[in-house]
C-alpha cells in the first residue's frame, strides 16, 4: 500500500516527537510491506517564525492532496502572555481544522496497568476505566464572531451551533457507541445556554435511530466531577469544542501519562492525528519528551488507512517498552531513557 | 446585633439542609446574645409551583432589605430534559445574581484529614492544599444575548466582558491573596477568546498595584488538569464565570466531601452564601442530606456580619461532629446518622 502523510512537526518537542513516530512507520512499512511518503510542512510559532505565517496556504494544500496527516504540537510562552498579539501560533491549528473540516476530535482515555502508580488518582478509580470523548472542533465559542471595542475596554466572543454540526458529530459518536458498551452521555450546560439546549433537542431526536445505546445528559460541572469521581461510568462522551478542551485535558491525567495519550481530528475528508500533550517548551531539544503520544497517534493513523495488524504492532511495542521499564523522564525521573531511543525501541519491536 | 436573614430553600434538599442551618444560626444567637430574624422567600423549581415566577418580585424586595441571605439549592430534573420549557428554575437564580450585583462567587477548597479516605485522589495529592476560587458570577456567556432561529436550527450565546466587570473581582481576588499564600492564578482561554484576552490583560495592568503578589496565568484545559495533578500549588484562583463553574466543581471533589462545601456571592450590597452541592433530588425528603455545607455556608454568613467568634464556634462543631463520627450517608453509607441529627448536634456543641 502506498500512502502520503503529511508530517507537521510544529513546536516545543513536536519536532521531536513527530521524528520518533515517522521512525516507527518506516519500521512498519519495511515490516509489512507499504510505502509511506512523507512531506513536511509548517503550522504555528514555527511557521511565523519562517514565513510570517501560522498556517501557509502550501501547508493547507498538501494536507488536502494527502492521504492523512501527522502533527506534533502547537504553541509557544512569547505569545501567551502578549494579549494584544495580532498572529498567533494556534489561529494556525484552528484555521487548519476549519479548512479541512476537521469537525470531530476522538480522544480514547485508557490506563496502563504499568502506569497506574502514577494516577493522581486511587486505584478503585481507575478499574476498568475506558471512554472515548467526542469533542466538536470546528464550531462554538472557538469559531463565532470575536469583537474588542476601539477603546479595548469591552470584549465579546459568540458562541453558535447549527443543527447539521450537532447532528453530523452525534451521529459518529452513536455509531461509535453501538460498536461499544451502548452508551452515550451528552455534556453540556442545557440550565444556562440556549446552544447547549439545541445540543439536548437534537441528541434527543438522533437518540431514537439508535434504539440500542442508552443516552445520558450531564451538564458539564457535574461531568467536571463525575470524571474524577467515577471515570468507569462513561462509555461514549459527546461535548461541544469548549466544554471538549477542558473535559478532555481534564480526562486525560486519570491515566497518569498524559505523554501517551493519543487524538485523531477526523471530518470529511482526510485526518489528522497529534499527541494530546501540548509544545511543552521547557522541554524541547532535550530529547527527554515522551514520544509514545505521538507514536500512539500513528497508530491510529494506520487504523485509519485500514491498517488494523499494522497498527496493532505499534501499540504491542508500545506496551512492550513500558512493561520493560523503557520510559522516558515523565514517567521515571530517575531511571529514564531519551526520546530517541524509545522510538528506537519502537520500531525494533515491531 | 440584630440581623435580618433572607432564608431561600429552594428545590430537592434545599429546605432540609437550610433548616439546619437555621437551627445552628439560632443556637448561636443564644449563645451569643443575638437576634436574628428570618423572612422566608421563594425561587426556583418551589417559586415556579407556586407562582409560576422562578423569581417573585418579592423575593428580590426582601433580599435588597436584608443584612444577608441564606440559600439552600436550586433546580429540578422535570425542567432538564425539556430544551424547550420557556421558565426554568437556574433562570430565578441567575436573575437574582444579576439584581443583587452579586459579582463574586468565592469557593474556598480545603481537605478535612478525618474524610481524606473519601477522596478519590491518593494522600499525596491532598497534603496541604487550601486554595479559594473566584468566579465572575453575573457576566460572560450566562448573561450574553441568546439567540434561537425561527426554524430553531441555529442557536447562539454571546460571551461579553467589559473592563469594569473584570477589574471589580480582580480586586478583590487580589485583596485576599495578600492577605494568604501571595499567589493569583488567573485561568482563561487567552490563545482562543478575546474576552480571555481582555481578562489577560487587565489583570496584567492591575497586578502593578500589588506588587507582593506573584501573578501566573494558565489556560483553563492545562488547569482542568493541574487542579487534579497538583492542587497544593494554587493559593487563589480568578477565572471567569463559565470557567469558575466548571472548574469549582472539579475541584469540589477534591476534599472527598462535596456536601461539606459552602460558598459566598457577593457584590456591592447584601451578600449571598449557600452550599455548593446542588439540590440533589433523589435525596429530597429522607432526611439523608449532608446539611454540613449550608451550616458553613452559614458560618460563613457570620463572617460577613464580623461575628468571627460565632462564626469559628460553627466550624469547631463541624469538625467536632466529624472527628466523632457523626457523619451523614454521603461520608459513610453505613453506619450514618439524618440530617436533621447532624443539625442538632452542631447546634448543642456551639
Ligand atoms: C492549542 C489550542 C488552540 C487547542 C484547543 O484549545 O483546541 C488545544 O488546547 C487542543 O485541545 O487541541
Ligand atoms: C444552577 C446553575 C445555574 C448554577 C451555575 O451554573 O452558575 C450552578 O451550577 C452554580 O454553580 O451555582
Amino acid at each position: 500500500m502506498e500512502k502520503n502523510i503529511v508530517v507537521i512537526e510544529g513546536d516545543g518537542i513536536g519536532p521531536e516527537v513527530t521524528r520518533q513516530a515517522v521512525k516507527v512507520l518506516n519500521a512498519i512499512a519495511d515490516q509489512f510491506g507499504h510505502e509511506f511518503n512523507y512531506q513536511y510542512c509548517l503550522m504555528g510559532a514555527d511557521a511565523i517564525d519562517k514565513t510570517g505565517n501560522p498556517l501557509p496556504d502550501e501547508t493547507i494544500e498538501a494536507c488536502l492532496n494527502s492521504d492523512g496527516i501527522l502533527f506534533g504540537a502547537i504553541g509557544h510562552p512569547k505569545y501567551d502572555n502578549d494579549p494584544s498579539a495580532k498572529v498567533r501560533p494556534e489561529q494556525g491549528l484552528l484555521k487548519l481544522r476549519k479548512s479541512l473540516q476537521l469537525f470531530a476530535n476522538i480522544r480514547p482515555v485508557t490506563t496502563y496497568s504499568s502506569l497506574q502508580h502514577l494516577s493522581p488518582l486511587k486505584a478503585q478509580q481507575l478499574e476498568g476505566v475506558d471512554f472515548i470523548i467526542f469533542r466538536e472542533l470546528t464550531g462554538g465559542i472557538y469559531f463565532g464572531e470575536k469583537e474588542l471595542s476601539e477603546d479595548g475596554n469591552r470584549a465579546a466572543d459568540n458562541c453558535v451551533y447549527t443543527r447539521t454540526e450537532i447532528e453530523r458529530i452525534a451521529h459518529l459518536a452513536f455509531q461509535y457507541a453501538r460498536q461499544r458498551r451502548k452508551k452515550l452521555t451528552l455534556v453540556d450546560k442545557a440550565n444556562v445556554l440556549e446552544t447547549s439546549r439545541l445540543w439536548r433537542k437534537v441528541v434527543q431526536e438522533i437518540a431514537s435511530q439508535y434504539a440500542e445505546v442508552k443516552v445520558d445528559f450531564l451538564f458539564v460541572d457535574n461531568a467536571a466531577m463525575q470524571i474524577i469521581l467515577n471515570p468507569k461510568q462513561f462509555d461514549v462522551i459527546l461535548t461541544e469544542n469548549m466544554f471538549g478542551d477542558i473535559i478532555s485535558d481534564e480526562a486525560s491525567v486519570i491515566s497518569g501519562s498524559l505523554g501517551l495519550l493519543p487524538s485523531a481530528s477526523i471530518g470529511t475528508g482526510v485526518a489528522l492525528f497529534e499527541p494530546i500533550h501540548g509544545s511543552y517548551p521547557q522541554a524541547a531539544g532535550k530529547d527527554i519528551a515522551n514520544p509514545l503520544g505521538c507514536i500512539l497517534s500513528a497508530a491510529m493513523l494506520l487504523d485509519h488507512f485500514g491498517l488494523a495488524k499494522e497498527a496493532e504492532a505499534v501499540r504491542l511495542g508500545v506496551e512492550w517498552t513500558l512493561v520493560n521499564g523503557f520510559v522516558t523522564k515523565d514517567i521515571d525521573p530517575i531511571n529514564f531513557y531519551f526520546t530517541s531511543t524509545i522510538g528506537e525501541l519502537v520500531s525494533d519491536f515491531v
